[in-house]
């Protein structure tokens, strides 16, 4: 399948900016991209389709209106199947109550286990759809998803059904993860441990029901002894590896995810110079996640610092019930530039090919001959606006593989 | 007209929660609200709208839905008439520029004033009529609205035309503003400060153009004695005031308005204990504008402070281009709650009741009898869900003076 798509006022590669650019697409991947006024003849026969021609709206001089584009946008880390919500939850937490009084009574993690154990597979799936089309409608075309609410080996695998079904049939990418997340009640920590390794790891790298393995390494959650051998149990088999890390206690948990050559080290809030040294040297991606930081009135990570010390700094929603029920990831990247002093060119990039690299993948996240076709036009002949908007988040269409996905129909 | 609304699942007043409440409204306030199974044996006969009845989605047992309901919101500090974006500034702020060199190159506010005075009364009706529109989407039913990018004379009265348009024609109760905002380029200020109070604000008074007249107090914009001589020359004409208030530097701005019985002081990230207890004695509303706050990266105002010194703390969305394009009240509220410590239920009574005590309004922000009937019912049975979900705003329909007019038509 060939087509060109021009109309495109400012374009963000997200390293370059273009004006006035066109892009050719064909088989699902760009083939060229440059100004218009340069494509070449070879593609000027292909079929066009005018990014700005169908709109509304003020126009251009000349009649036509031009829009900006940006990469597909990547969220390289979302818990996005689970069951019910955790409100309740949320505004204690608010009103000043501590997590581990809310933990002692039953809610906390182990609530949203209880839900998710309690819905079945189809009601996951349409939950999750759900959320993954507010996610779609805002340009997000690669999802990463993860386990983890169902501790259990039987309920792991059920959360893996469900994030292999959104895969198959949902437009956008999705990439699912195996998340070692506390340790179940009545079970031993070792005994759980041992399972993950021997048992849940090689089931689901046999079935391949997910790419990669993350652990929850964290005061509360597993040790980082712990998390060495969970991880290293996942490069046995085959899998990629991630870490969330330094979120509430320091750990070392970045610092192992360098040396492991994990695809990211997440959350960061308590991380340090040398943690920063450790990933800019292994090229491990450092992910920040600013809902979590905001939400639970934590210190915001210093990803001006990390990204000043080399680290390939990424942005993620970490969309879950508890610590960040955040379904925007302009809003991610807008906290990001309050909080975490990062520019705008900055923060698109962090979002976008950053969090590639955080998937594993050099060919998403970009606007670039061999990079898949995935891309947001944005409802502003300025291809930043929606970062500018707080609130008001104005996206045109959505692209995966050169195939409208939003609008759809 | 009578109108009796049923449907409500849980109901915030928003200081007290009702479950499974009902209302009663004639010609535009609320007549009677309690439990749906109290409602008097008077209102059964009137013409009833169940808010939850024409919804999709799951049912509650019986096969019907409930939904949540709150006060309507009130967004008493908004710059939303002007020209133009300030999304070039904005980026090059995010990189660290600093305002000086912006203002030095023809950025910041006057960049605003000449958009402002470039476009018609037309244009900038149609402009702010379609922010209002997205403050309504979100269940704003009351919003002031200030000029103050006009500074000469003329182009001052222009702001305030286009502000009395909005007020005659948009679905929203609209209270406008005479805002001094800073000494134009090329007048002395003692000139232009005598100019603002013997012919600006006495015209402004005759022709009834604005309710209150707000001063820029800051480094930069007026001293607080110009703000005590154009507060003192509004207050003889019989016009409220209110002042922007120890945003960049402590000027003693916020003293002043508790002195002057002002409705509300705005800003107060540089406030101090003192100046809270000023606003507690008097009365004078504290209003945080969390937008400006965090998109200027400046310290966030010390809400929870605030409160608990007894101020009668607002939130305001601030929305303007420059400091803050912010299109969201709730985004306002949930960065209020997270940077500013108060609860869900805080920033609910400082966003609706109190925000309409900086309009000096008392039959405004509140479900109670007597009460003007502006409410919002949020598409979830729990009236505080869109507070739980950042980025993503469930308003089911939205009612002014027992009227709907979101969703119109
Ligand atoms: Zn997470
Ligand atoms: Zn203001």
């Amino acid at each position: 399948m060939k087509q060109v798509f021009t109309g495109i006022a400012e374009l963000y590669t997200p390293r370059e900016r273009l004006e006035r650019a066109a892009l050719a697409v064909q088989d699902g991947r760009f083939v060229w991209v440059g100004a218009e006024a340069d494509l070449p003849e070879e593609y000027r026969g292909w079929p066009q389709i005018d990014l700005g021609g169908r709109s509304e709206g003020p126009s251009a001089p000349g009649g036509r209106r031009y829009l900006g584009v940006v990469p597909g946008l990547v969220d390289a880390h979302t818990h996005l199947v689970y069951g019910g919500n955790r409100l309740g939850e949320y505004l204690q937490r608010a009103r000043g109550e501590s997590y581990e009084a809310i933990l002692a009574a039953g809610g906390g993690i182990y609530s949203t286990v209880r839900a998710t154990a309690a819905a079945s597979e189809e009601e996951l799936y349409e939950l999750a759809a759900a959320r993954a089309a507010l996610f779609l409608a805002q340009g997000v075309t690669s999802l990463e998803v993860k386990s983890g609410y169902g501790l259990l080996p039987e309920a792991e695998l059920k959360m893996l059904r469900v994030i292999r079904r959104l895969k198959e049939t949902l437009p956008q990418r999705i990439f699912p993860t195996l998340l070692a997340h506390v340790v179940p009640k009545g079970w031993e920590r070792e005994k759980y441990v041992e399972m993950f390794c021997r048992e849940l790891i090689p089931e689901v790298a046999r079935r391949g029901l997910a790419e990669a393995v993350d652990v929850f390494c964290d005061q509360g959650a597993f040790t980082l002894e712990e998390t060495r051998q969970i991880l290293g149990a996942a490069l046995s088999h085959g899998l990629k590896v991630k870490v969330h890390a330094e979120q509430i206690a320091h750990t070392g948990a970045t610092r192992l995810a360098a040396e492991l050559g994990a695809l990211s080290a997440d959350h960061l809030e308590q991380s340090t110079q040398s943690d920063w040294q450790a990933l800019a040297k292994s090229g491990t991606v450092g992910t920040v996640l600013p809902g979590a930081a905001v939400i639970l009135r934590k210190p915001f990570p210093d990803a001006r610092a990390m990204w000043d010390a080399g680290v390939r700094v990424a942005i993620a929603t970490d969309h879950n019930p508890g610590s960040s029920p955040l379904y925007s990831p302009w809003l991610a990247m807008q906290l990001t530039m309050s909080l975490g002093r990062l520019s705008a060119e900055e923060v698109l990039i962090a979002h976008t090919e950053n969090a590639a690299l955080a998937l594993g993948r050099k060919d998403l996240g970009k606007i670039e001959v061999g990079a898949r076709a995935d891309f947001v036009v944005v409802d502003s002949s300025s291809a930043l606006m929606p970062l500018y908007q707080w609130g008001h988040t104005p996206i045109h269409a959505v692209y995966v593989g050169g195939r409208q996905v939003f609008p759809s129909g």
